[in-house]
């Protein structure tokens, strides 16, 4: 797209009508006409035709301006890749295989066509990449900025998922990659330009993480066939989004903190931090999951196989009563006690 | 309800998961445990059976504070209900059955309990009635006021849709129920409360219409299954939809407009405006379609039977080079052409 003219117009330029078409051609052809799909843009609904017998899994997930992107953050491509990743990421914890997605797109008006088409193009190469399907959505005016929402349809393979609730006490905890980098590119992101953090060489690789986070669909998949007993996705940070898959399957936790997997990136700039980035810092989207022991080998093979890397960081416990949620043995072995409390969205502090 | 107190504690209180809790507990036990759902609020997304080998149908719409709501012009409850219709009444132009929905809430944080509550009563009661699960969503802070973000899917009937192209030459244009109710509504609530039309008998039924619209599920399948070719449901209004579905079918059209079906309360509280909210005032959600003359009997009698009306008020046209998109014919027999030009959410004028 290099060497492209931006298109200057205006959203109201052009109106709703016009801006529709302007954004389905920004997406490849391949995103719009998929087998399967026998209405798309442009009806009152998608039309859309599951494998027979398979289940269909379903998420939704909103970007608010302000509160989940800057503008002046993110390039409008990453936040259309980003948009989509997040859903498509729920449905990778779920072992599903994405298929399709709507999109409500609330806009002021005075937005740059050229920005909306890159936005277009960024949530379209996802799309493609995964072979899904972009089959409608919605334009709405949104006065105080943009709000992304985004519906993401999946299909089960052999009716199976993979839910948080199955976790058994004696499984392994494990997550896939590493964690903290997405907090750390945001952190980065909203340094002075003159720390010469912004300028390390890694840097450019913590800010990628955090405007264009890969859903793990493949390692969702493998986590599913070798053996894994639940799995979620990590947006809210470990500490916050372990506590909903420990209540949801009705257990407890011990966890190793030496075995936590932080990105090498993330302890060079911020030594003081990177605990707490990897700990606490949200938006990875990487998998968290349970496994017994006996399964371990054959899944870290797996997921290896596809090109991701796993490591154990804790033991399911049976939740007794007195029992802590979630223990932490720290490398000099002292404990801490952790209760669920979970990261809030209301919670400004 | 009635006599229950209300919650005075605020989201920012309880935080996003108390309140996943709460509106759980807000709606039907039976619109969250329905058949065919396998993973339901909780999990990282809805895991549902659709009937094997039919078709899913998927639509999207969001209702933004200030844009498509007031807060000082509706109840919690009318609200919720709105926001679940307008997407249910996507599915019913599409003739579809409605089956599941889930919600991306947008909120600032000092919102009542209460009343969000009872956003999910309204929801909740109108899933109910139409056999819907609410599955799941999400909630994230939205600084700049309320955005209410709905998915909703159904399920084919034999895997046929009605859809917007298949309009034929020869085909009458009809609309079920009458027009205009919605716009006048809103007039009316934009009216002083001194202003006497305020006061009419019939001015809550034309409020009742704008706040609580009722999606054509049934007439939408009655439409189908008796011979129409073409529907859409109408949010922008007669003028802003019906060049959407001409374009979609590739025809024209000729409007008789003394058979244009306005409701009585309309004529009467707005003597020199109401063939413009007619024409031009959004948000009836009555089904617009089209049907071969000869089948127009026996529509009209399973419509009846399913509590409906409908009215043919218009012809379709071959569209041929210079031909008008939409010729009207005035009771007095004069005519004017209208060209396409549809509502524009960023038209501000």
């Amino acid at each position: 797209m290099s060497g492209q003219m931006t298109d200057e117009r205006r959203v109201r330029d052009v109106g709703e009508f016009g801006l529709i078409e302007l954004l389905a051609a920004s997406l490849p052809a391949e995103v719009q006409i998929a087998s399967g799909l026998r209405v798309g843009i442009g009806d009152d609904a998608a039309v859309w035709q599951p494998f027979p017998g398979e289940d269909v899994v379903v998420t939704t997930d909103s970007l608010v301006e302000d509160v989940h992107f800057r503008r002046d953050w993110t390039d409008w491509e990453s936040l259309g890749h980003k948009s989509l990743a997040v859903n498509v990421s729920d449905l990778a914890a779920m072992a599903a295989i994405p298929r399709l997605a709507v999109i409500s797109l609330g806009l002021e008006g005075d937005e740059r066509l050229g920005d909306l088409q890159a936005l277009y193009r960024g949530l379209g190469s996802l799309a493609r990449r995964h072979g899904m399907t972009i089959a409608g959505g919605d334009i709405v005016r949104s006065p105080m900025g943009i709000v992304l929402h985004v519906t993401a349809l999946g299909e089960t393979l052999g009716r199976r998922v993979l839910t948080r609730s199955g976790a058994k006490p004696g499984d392994l905890i494990g997550v896939t990659g590493t964690l903290g980098a997405s907090a750390a590119g945001l952190r980065l992101l909203g340094l002075d330009a003159g720390d010469p953090r912004r300028h390390a060489a890694t840097a450019s690789q913590l800010i990628e993480a955090h405007l264009r986070p890969e859903p793990r669909v493949e390692l969702g998949m493998a986590l599913l066939e070798h053996g894994a007993t639940s799995a979620m996705d990590l947006s809210d940070g470990l500490l916050g989004d372990l506590p909903k898959l420990l209540t949801a399957s009705g257990v407890a936790a011990q966890l190793d903190e030496g075995n936590i997997p932080v990105a090498a990136a993330v302890r060079a700039l911020f030594p003081g931090e990177w605990l707490d980035l990897a700990l606490r810092g949200g938006e990875d989207y990487e998998l968290l999951f349970t496994a017994p022991g006996h399964d371990w080998d054959r899944i870290e093979d797996a997921i290896q196989k596809a090109g991701g890397t796993i490591a154990a960081f804790g033991e399911v416990l049976a939740r007794g009563p007195g029992t802590p949620d979630i223990e932490v043995i720290a490398p000099n072995g002292s404990r801490r006690t952790i209760s669920g409390g979970a990261f809030d969205h209301f919670d400004e502090g």
